[in-house]
């Protein structure tokens, strides 16, 4: 959060687009045995075979989805690819290939989007995938990241949203709440560095938390382990915007209800204290939060046995009948109708 | 170009994101046989079976690609559908599939994207491509349109820009030049209103050249045409920059030179005499004006007689040993060289 106050800064006019790409995208290896021909030519060339190929696509917008004033471009850059990479996950299938187009205005020296491609090649080598192409433009103001990833996975192993049938287990991986209170703790930290730019935050508390929120990963570990577990969800949904919306688009699309059970929900107990600390209900932060990017699945009853005890998997709640409706059940053994408060970029507006 | 003062104005905020994206969305068909799940999950499920498939990507700016106050939201969404499917063909591919994502400011209401959309639905429609995925979110300033588009193509069918050998034919389809001067007529037009906001601009003597401009076509047709006539052309690649810079790509990607002779270049007659309207060099707009999204490629001598006289194709020179340089034979049969001034994304910052 410190800037260096005297950092190299090379204007991007300086390169022009075609030098700047290449620049940029030199770092990219190729692994996938799926690429036939990456970045260079007017399109890449993807080969899949019997498989089946699965895209999704994500546009990350200066002030409305980062806040560069507390996030590393080299971050930015990461949780860029893995934001696409989990929705690929939330789909069984492994991540292939990405392609990566910036936008950036004239404020952002070469050194700053070496920094952003740093973090996108390091994503890429961690996760395997092959960037394959993009595009880089200018922009009349701030950066825009748009990121398309591809994913492939066996024919007919595709888990969709709409698959969940009733008395089917609610499932989460991991942990949630962690991303939203880090960004809790950055926005204070903000507000402290404008009132004194000289003060050194002291994040050590708070380490888990925070790297929730700058550097979140893709679950693609979450899929090797259910293939290995020989489980395959009936559904399957990332939680981007927060478990109360996650289970909302769930149940709508399987036409089913839903009672989850507060005290079943995994928290960290970092996010616990942090909570206390800022004062703020953490089953409000789990449900609401958003931005974990943990796999939120239903799984048959029958593969119970299979991912039982696991410390990668909790069981939070199970499918009901549509008419009976969406449900927390409270610690009091309340019943509270779900709604869905989740982040919302269109309301987010400036 | 005349605004009605009265339209229809529906806050985005009064739907939310999700209902947005319903709302936009719900116009596009599914016709491709390899689009196995469109919009609606995290991610769309495709399978290609034994062709290759092909990727390409595009973001569009508003202030940098595009200017609101000419370009109507409709043909805008049609041009960045136009601009992706443009790099597929000139891989010698069929698009099949894109991705759409969005960032707007609050400053657009509802029936200014429906606009959007309305182009972009025209466009599939037309092109037979499958709208599969895409993000809608808000930007803090203006609107972003990033396009993705992929393609099939039969195995090792596909065409790179590296492929052209010495004595290879110079091949471009239809004519070059109207994209641009098209511009000149809108932007002539706009400082015309600027300054008498009643005045009604009479375009009749430019139809052509502003079609170019704000409705460009991917040349799908010409993939055609070439499969017909059995030329597998040795490297292409699209117009998108002008007709200078792509020669310099497929040089130094094929590591050969060129020859290109200025009195081949097909001009229409629209462009040669807005030319001499507006006192500007016509193989100079040919050479540097970018936008047509014409194809330009090198064709095998053999190939020769099978596209001879076809009014879709024009050879407009031959390529030659790399050692020989790029040039332009002028009609004082003065050999210049080759050099881009092509319109660059980031000398146009502001």
């Amino acid at each position: 959060m410190i800037e260096d106050k005297n950092p190299k800064r090379t204007p991007l006019s300086e390169l022009g687009e075609f030098k700047l790409i290449e620049h940029l995208t030199k770092h990219f290896e190729i692994n996938q045995k799926s690429t036939v021909k990456s970045i260079g030519d007017d399109a890449a060339i993807l080969s899949f075979g019997d498989k089946e190929t699965v895209i999704s696509t994500d546009l990350l917008v200066e002030g409305v989805h980062f806040d560069l004033s507390y996030v590393p471009l080299k971050h930015l850059g990461y949780k860029a690819v893995m934001v696409n990479l989990s929705d690929i996950c939330a789909m069984n299938a492994m991540p292939t290939q990405i392609t990566v187009s910036i936008a950036v205005s004239n404020r952002f020296p070469l050194e700053a989007l070496e920094e952003l491609y740093a973090g996108i090649t390091t994503a890429a080598k961690l996760y395997n995938v092959d960037v394959v192409g993009g595009d880089t433009t200018s922009s009349t103001s701030g950066l825009i990241i748009s990121v398309t990833a591809l994913g492939e996975v066996e024919k007919d192993n595709a888990v969709l949203r709409s698959g969940a049938k009733p008395n089917d287990l609610l499932v989460v991986s991991c942990d949630i709440g962690g991303a939203y209170m880090g960004l809790q703790v950055l926005e204070r930290e903000k507000e402290v560095f404008k009132v004194n730019p000289n003060s050194q935050p002291d994040l050590s508390m708070y380490t888990y938390i925070v790297e929730r929120q700058l550097k979140p990963e893709a679950r693609k570990d979450i899929i090797t382990l259910l293939t290995q577990l020989e489980v395959r969800p009936t559904s399957m949904i990332d939680i981007s915007d927060g478990l109360s919306s996650e289970i909302i688009h769930l149940c709508k699309q399987s036409n089913v209800g839903v009672d989850l059970y507060e005290t079943k929900i995994p928290l960290d107990p970092q996010v616990i204290s942090t909570c206390e600390e800022f004062n703020i209900d953490s089953t409000t932060i789990a449900l609401n939060g958003g931005e974990d990017y943990e796999l939120l699945m239903t799984v048959s009853q029958e593969d119970y046995p299979k991912i039982k005890g696991n410390p990668n998997l909790t069981v939070i709640g199970y499918m009901t009948e549509k008419d009976k409706g969406m449900h927390l059940v409270t610690r009091a053994d309340e019943k509270i109708a779900i709604i869905a408060k989740g982040w919302n970029a269109l309301n987010n507006q400036s």
